[in-house]
């Protein structure tokens, strides 16, 4: 069983409308609502692809009600005073306008609560995945206490900035940014650089999503690059897709061709699918037989 | 005891954002949550003026829920199986950009079930007051049903557009629209005009509000105007306002004279507040002190 953690879900609310114009009225001719938060995107795609997972999280008030109600997957949040925020995409012709509260501040009792639930379930987890931002409130090391709990149990850590960077002092198994955050937490550029280093912080391997440029490994294997067959569709959830797959080749002890292959696949897989969370999945099967993980020289070694 | 009926409420939700910015992510730096809806408003200024009220409407959802119990007046909202709308304001330095939420559809039995709700309260109230939009589904003559059935209770209609044409085929003895929606409603830019064709559609009484310029009143007694002390201040729910002083006049049978006096200070009180559904007592009954309300002349009737 995977076990996803979400410590700031939100309620996803889409607003569409004619137009958004700034200091006017705008009436909202269509209102959508979703459980949303990278961890519960990762459990969605897992639990379609038929794997065994529960996802985890804080949650609070009504619309946290909600969140867990909706979810459609397996899921055990600990409550939380505070109310479950919400993001609000405005969505006009000519663009999305996304606004997002920063979540409810947890306080150290309902962080301990949270510690204590996670750990009665991590050690029967076959691996564990941390993703997303931190609530106000929680230290900046949760993902790595959260790591210290899971114990051998391998972790997947998608996130960024302070909690990135406190998470590697627990050596998590594999931690997937995207190139904005790496360059957000790390202020480099370069996809190379930016894994070497977080791997030098810590991280036993990187995984760093690249948009339509496809995901780039450095692991203790080696350096590798998969790209996907096709750029167009609808980005969000990708990269959480991603981690999908990856805690796949984790949990089936894939080696990292392999697993990247899958993640390159399932990731585009998503992008054709039209909300976050889902993923295409005959595009999946076809997209493995175009994918191969092609293995990269690694700087400085090959003179 | 005054009813209050808002059909079309709404949780109004403040979002205070550093700036605003088109397609893109914007953080929201706080959040606040407040029961919206004009009927609601007039009950709160009512209510806090020592007067008896019971607010109606329709409420749904976990968001209706709060809705009510957050009222802080006596409140007995019917159910519906819609969820309350939400409006956001976006308030920035450089201004408020509203996202408006239509409102739930509400069905013929819903319409059905506060119509019985309505008619066992209406015959016992000193004054009925109908504010506010009508939510999709119900019928356009929606509050000359509500008057219809209110029979010799007295009852002011504070709407605009089908919703205040409609209405008046009932006769209510006030109309309370502001010059925005006077011109939305009859395409009209004069308030004179408006108002003496807003009786000859059946309205036994206008108000017009005309913000800093004041309330002009078109009743069987004559014509009145009353211009408040001062015009600074948040302008939001200053029409609830004058709605609430509009109906403790026809509650105490104050004359027009005395009522548009009392309108003109209660809501000049009110933009001195900071929220809707607020006024500034010190401020009421120093504005009192020095608000007249002027006669006017009915054009045609002078020579």
């Amino acid at each position: 069983m995977i076990l996803t953690v979400t410590l700031n879900p939100a309620l996803d609310v889409t607003y569409r409308v004619p137009g958004l114009t700034l200091e006017a009225v705008n009436r909202v001719a269509g209102v959508s609502v979703r459980a949303g938060g990278k961890g519960l995107n990762v459990a969605r795609v897992l639990h379609a692809l038929g794997h065994e997972v529960t996802a985890l999280g804080l949650a609070g008030g009504p619309d946290g009600d909600r969140l867990v109600a909706s979810a459609g997957i397996p899921a055990a949040f600990t409550r939380v005073s505070g109310e479950t925020r919400r993001t609000i995409a405005v969505v006009a012709d000519s663009g999305v306008t996304m606004l997002n509260e920063a979540g409810p501040r947890i306080s150290l009792a309902e962080w301990s609560a949270f510690q204590a639930d996670f750990a009665r379930r991590a050690p029967r987890a076959s691996a564990v995945v941390l993703s997303g931002s931190l609530p106000p409130g929680l230290p900046a090391d949760a993902y790595a206490v959260l790591a210290a709990l899971a114990g051998d149990v391998p972790t997947v850590v998608d996130t960024e900035g302070d909690a990135l960077i406190n998470a590697l002092a627990a050596r998590p198994h594999v931690v997937k940014p995207n190139t904005d955050e790496l360059n957000r937490t790390l202020g480099v550029t370069s996809v190379r650089d930016g894994a070497m280093r977080l791997r030098e912080l810590g991280a036993r391997a990187v995984v760093v999503s690249d948009g339509p440029r496809g995901l780039h490994a450095d692991t203790p294997e080696g350096l590798w690059r998969a790209v996907p067959p096709y750029a167009e569709g609808n980005p969000t959830g990708a990269g959480d897709a991603a981690v999908a797959a990856i805690a796949m080749g984790v949990v089936a002890r894939w080696d990292w061709a392999e697993t990247l292959r899958h993640a390159a696949a399932l990731s585009a897989a998503a992008v054709r699918a039209p909300l976050a969370g889902q993923a295409d999945h005959t595009a999946y099967r076809a997209n493995l037989a175009v994918i191969a993980a092609e293995p990269l020289e690694r700087e400085g070694t090959q003179c």
